[in-house]
C-alpha cells in the first residue's frame, strides 16, 4: 500500500509508492522505442493491461478507439477506509488511497494527440469527464488530476499516447493555492481572475496562439516555462466535467492547432500537459475557472528555481507567442 | 533590464531575462565537455569573466583557490531605484533588480565538490557567509538564494564547479511557505520544527547518513526525491551567515562524506544543492533552522507533480539511507 506522507515543516505532501519503480520503460536507450509489438497499450496487447473500465468502439469495425484502464503500477490504490492521518514519531502519514487510471487515447501507436482527428480528440476530452463524474461519486475523493507527459524529459515513460488520472483524499497544495488566489480577487474584484485575463488577452491580443469561440489559447504573462501555453474557456465554467458538450467538441479544434503550432516551431520536445479544475466535491464556483497548461519542456528545473518557487524563462510569452504564430522554427 | 511579474492568480513570479539566452552550454552533445581551454571559469581565462568580487588565494604561490564573479548572465541585474509594483493592464511587474554572482569553488575544472579537500570546502562555506552578510547590507535585498547545479539535468550549463548566488527583493514563495510552517509550529509547540527532526532523528537512527558534532546528514521523512539529503546545524541556527567559523569548519566534513556516499551509490548523477537560511533583513529567530537540501535527479518530474505539488517518491527515505549506507550501487 502506498504512503502519503507529510513534510512537517512545509506542510507538502510526498506519496511512496515502491511498486512504480517495476514499472517499463520505453526510453531506457534515451530514444523513443518503436517497440510497438511490446507495447501494453497496442492493440492485440490488451491482457497486458488490468480490465478495462470504459472504453470507446470504432463504428465501422468493433475495434477500439479509446480505453480507459486502472494504471498497473499505481500511486494511489483504492480504499474502503475512510482517510485519516496516523503519527509516526514527529511526522503525519496517511494511506496512499486513490484512483490511479490510464486513458490510452488512440489504438496508433505512432499518432500524437496533435496528429489526431479533432473528433477523437473530442472523445479523450468527453472520457475525462465521464471519469471525473463517476470517480467523484465516492466522496472520499477530494480532487481528481487530469495530466499527460510527452517525451521522456517530461516523464513519460511509455511512448504510446496516453493521459493519466490520479483521484486524491485531499485537494493538492498547488490548486489550493490557485483556488486561494482565486478567491481573494474574486472578493476584491466581485470578478473572476480568469474572466479577466481572457479579457485582458483579447483586447491586448499579443499573447494569443489560437481561439474559437468556445476557447483561447494564450501564452500567459507570467509565463514559467518558455512556449508555456494555458487553454480556458471563454464561458466561466468552474468544472471540467459540467462542460457543455458542444464546448469540449470545440475544444479540440484549438487544442490540435496549439499543440501544432509548439510541434512545429520547436521541434519534437517534450512536455506536460495538466488540467486544473474544481475540488470534485465542490459546487460550481463563481471565482474559478477550469483551464489546461501546457508546459513545454526543454530546459531543467535548476537550483534556483527549487529553492525559491521563482522562474526564470527566457522568452517573454509575447516574443514566444511572435515565434509560434510566425510559423518559424525557434533556434534553442 | 530583466522583469519580474508576477501571476495574477497563485501570486508567483517569474524572471522574464532574455540575456540568460545567450549563455554558453558545455553540454550541447549531451555529455560533460572537456574543454578546459574554453572555460571561462579555468585559470588562465580570468578575463574571461566580468571583475572579481572576492577570492581566496593560495599560501604557497598567488594563485587563487577560490573566485567569485558577477554572473556575466544575471537573472538580477543591480539598480538603484527603490523596488515597487508596475501596472501592465490588469498584471503587476517589477524591476528585475538584485545581485547575481557566480562562485567558483576551485581552479580545477574536474575536481568536483566530494573530491575537494575539506578546507577548501570550507572555503566555500565560508566565502557563501562573507557574500551574504555583504550584500544584505543593501536593505533592499530581502533574500539571498545560494544554489549549485550539478550536471546537465540539474540545470547546469558550464561544467567548471561552481555555485551561484541570487539577491532579490522579495522573499521567495518557497522560503516564505516554509517560515510560515515553521512559525506555526513553534507557535503550537514552543519548539523549532527542525530542532525537533534532529531529535527524531538521532533517535529513530535509520534516516541518518552522516553526522559529527555539529552537523548532521538526513534522508527526510516526506523526501520529495529519491536519496533527497538535507543537512542541518545540530545547534538552532536561523541564520547561515551567523554560523560560527568552528561550525563551518566541520560542515565540509560530512558533506564532502555525503556526496561521496550518493556519488558512489548512484553513479555519476546529477543534482541540486540549495541553501535555505533566514530572510537577509531579518533578526535571528526561534523558529527558523538553516539549512542545506541536497536534491538528486535521476528521474523528471511530470505533470502529476507540476499539477499538484505532490511528489511521487519510489524509494522510501528508510531505504535510501540504508542503500547510501551500506556502500552497495543502487540500480536505477
Amino acid at each position: 500500500m502506498p504512503e502519503i506522507r507529510r513534510d512537517p515543516v512545509s506542510g507538502r505532501w510526498t506519496i511512496v509508492a515502491s511498486t512504480r519503480n517495476e514499472r517499463p520503460s520505453d526510453f531506457a536507450s534515451g530514444k523513443i522505442s518503436e517497440s510497438k509489438k511490446n507495447c501494453p497499450f497496442c492493440p492485440g496487447n490488451e491482457d497486458q493491461t488490468p480490465k478495462e473500465i470504459y472504453s470507446v468502439k470504432s463504428s465501422k469495425e468493433n475495434n477500439w478507439r479509446l480505453r480507459v484502464v486502472p494504471n498497473k503500477y499505481p500511486a494511489l490504490v483504492p480504499s474502503l477506509d475512510a482517510e485519516c492521518l496516523e503519527s509516526e514519531g514527529l511526522y503525519r502519514k496517511m494511506e496512499g488511497s486513490g484512483v490511479h487510471e490510464v486513458i490510452i487515447e488512440t489504438p496508433d501507436h505512432f499518432r500524437q494527440l496533435h496528429e489526431m482527428d479533432e473528433d477523437d480528440i473530442s472523445e479523450v476530452f468527453k472520457c475525462f469527464a465521464s471519469r471525473i463524474r463517476e470517480i467523484k461519486k465516492d466522496k472520499k475523493i477530494k480532487y481528481v488530476m487530469i495530466f499527460k507527459n510527452y517525451g521522456r524529459h517530461a516523464g513519460a515513460s511509455l511512448a504510446h499516447p496516453h493521459s493519466q488520472l490520479i483521484a486524491m483524499p485531499m485537494v493538492p497544495m498547488r490548486v489550493a493555492n490557485e483556488l486561494e488566489g482565486a478567491q481573494t480577487y474574486f472578493s476584491q474584484n466581485s470578478r473572476c481572475v480568469f474572466c479577466d485575463i481572457i479579457r485582458e488577452e483579447m483586447a491586448f491580443k499579443k499573447r494569443i496562439i489560437e481561439e474559437n469561440d468556445f476557447f483561447i489559447a494564450i501564452n500567459p504573462y507570467a509565463s514559467r516555462f518558455t512556449f508555456e501555453t494555458w487553454i480556458l474557456p471563454k464561458k466561466h465554467l468552474s468544472h471540467l466535467e459540467e462542460t457543455p458538450e458542444e464546448y469540449l467538441k470545440n475544444l479540440s479544434g484549438v487544442l490540435k492547432a496549439t499543440l501544432q503550432k509548439i510541434n512545429h516551431s520547436l521541434g519534437e520536445t517534450a512536455y506536460n500537459i495538466l488540467i486544473h479544475t474544481m475540488p470534485a466535491q465542490e459546487d460550481s464556483s463563481p471565482f474559478y475557472h477550469w483551464h489546461i497548461e501546457i508546459m513545454p519542456k526543454f530546459s531543467h528545473m535548476a537550483g534556483f528555481e527549487w529553492g525559491t518557487g521563482f522562474y526564470i524563462n527566457t522568452v517573454s510569452p509575447e516574443k514566444a507567442a511572435e515565434i509560434l504564430n510566425s510559423g518559424k522554427k525557434y533556434n534553442k
